[in-house]
């Protein structure tokens, strides 16, 4: 039989702490209380309410209060128009790859989506069917082809197709020093659905580390490296729009890709061809060798 | 009765968008899970735990993401050495102040703290007992006095107090045009632990709100005023650094402060002083009104 315990002097401290952390996280959601936008209401309650946890959950100190504010800030100053380190850190923390997926939910057959990325530019060059994107850019030549369609397997034509890659070195165009654009086109699909151009076979290649996400890559013995991949946008009327990447079968870095764009699904064989393997449209390559792909577009309807 | 469902196609389709989340956050955390740095491992992996369960939560559309993008890119644009949006951001999220929390954990009588706030600088000029903080910022002359003691209430003599308030236009000297030092300042507690000095009555004032802080604010509905409000940094030996401000009794925006900083036990009396009522050190204030109030400082032991 134990005595009563008189001597307890603060079963509250602890008590009392919990009470005046949900106090502060009871005001802050109040203070979203007279919002209009009912959406933007629910964004703010609900990224506090996580915040909170997360804070609260870790016992965050000051001191790693202080390096965050110092993060965000050199994410922020590293950022500029041709650079966009905060997609960067959204990337690498796999924020950009959960909101693609919560957006383009599984519906049939329909390509998966993957990341956009840092290098889509607007207005990159118009080219025909079976022209070419590198515009100087260095690498194996690639044959890519494909067909457009629906869900049903209706074939799409006109579907505006704009495509972007790195060169050999891993570079895109807006890493460049001058101004020039390689790498990067758009095209439409034909009457029949159907699309080919020329661009380069893909290679692995860091995201840029050289500022702050780079460092926090390296200090949580992460790589940098990404997958092998050629970026895709497809739109068409009516159509969601699709953003993808296909990756390369064998690819080592498949299953470490840094900012979690592969899926099973947009894996695709990219078969080498011999130097002098005559090309799909007659194109005379020399002693190169060369290799082709083939990536058929599902595209799911628009507001599913 | 009912006939078993054979036109079933996806029972799936939800499950599959589940799976698809779900592997992808297994993979987030996977990805840190070769961090030396236990500490820095924890909290990358419950942060990216925290941000997907939002995501997820409120499915966040694309458009949003890139709402949140350039915001982010605005608040670290506007960031320089003089303006730091980030903590703007972070205290009007209640962040800062959830992180204080955490961090002072409730000790015997020991004075509550608050949040730190963009606006303290370093090596702001010493004055001595009594002397004067405003250094030209205009207001209302307050007297502030006090002792600092430990939780047991012993006298610690020597204690730094910094201590930094706006002008009764609501500009601290760091909004000011010029270089001036205005309104901060720091002294010792004497050899009884008292201390005093000249500060000005502080009046309300909005925070910084000309930047996407301020927009988020009224996008909110929220107001970005801060209730009045005198800061303070207290250290001494082997005691935990008190970061706090005092209140003002009868304050409407007492409910509303922004960055969520006040706590009923940093409220206390500002008592308003007729013209020509005697100063506590002789002062001659000629034919103006003044205030006094007492603000007594217990200091926690450090490491706790």
């Amino acid at each position: 039989m134990s005595t009563p315990d008189t001597t307890r002097t603060s079963p509250t401290a602890d008590e009392q702490q919990a009470r005046v952390e949900e106090t502060l996280i009871r005001n802050v959601l109040r203070s979203f209380g007279d919002c209009e936008d009912p959406r933007l209401k629910q964004l703010m309650q609900s990224l506090v309410t996580y915040l909170h946890a997360f804070i609260r959950d870790v016992r965050l100190t000051e001191e790693e209060w202080n390096i965050a504010i110092e993060f965000l800030t050199a994410v922020g100053h590293i950022t500029d128009d041709r650079r966009q380190e905060f997609i960067l850190l959204s990337d690498v923390l796999g924020v950009s790859m959960q909101t693609i997926n919560v957006n383009n939910t599984a519906y049939k057959n329909a390509t998966e989506a993957t990341v956009f990325g840092p290098f889509f530019v607007d207005d990159a060059p118009e080219i025909p069917n079976g022209g070419d994107i590198s515009g100087g850019a260095t690498g194996q030549p690639c044959w890519v082809e494909g067909t457009v369609t629906d869900t049903d397997g209706n074939p799409i034509p006109g579907a505006r197709i704009e495509v972007w890659e790195a060169d050999e070195d891993g570079f895109y165009d807006v890493q460049y020093d001058d101004n020039r654009v390689a790498g990067r086109a758009h095209l439409y699909s034909d009457e029949n659905g159907n699309y080919s151009f020329w661009g380069l076979t893909p290679t692995p290649y860091p995201i840029p580390h050289d500022g702050p996400v780079g460092k926090m890559l390296e200090a949580t013995g992460r790589s940098p490296m990404r997958a092998s991949h050629l970026h895709f946008m497809v739109t068409a009327p009516e159509k969601r729009t699709l953003v993808t990447h296909i990756f390369v079968t064998g690819d080592d870095l498949l299953k470490y890709d840094t900012v979690f764009g592969v899926k099973q699904s947009l894996i695709k064989d990219f078969t080498e061809q011999p130097a002098g393997t005559p090309t799909p449209d007659g194109r005379d390559l020399g002693d190169t060798t060369w290799a082709r792909t083939r990536f058929n577009i599902a595209l799911a309807p628009a507001n599913i």
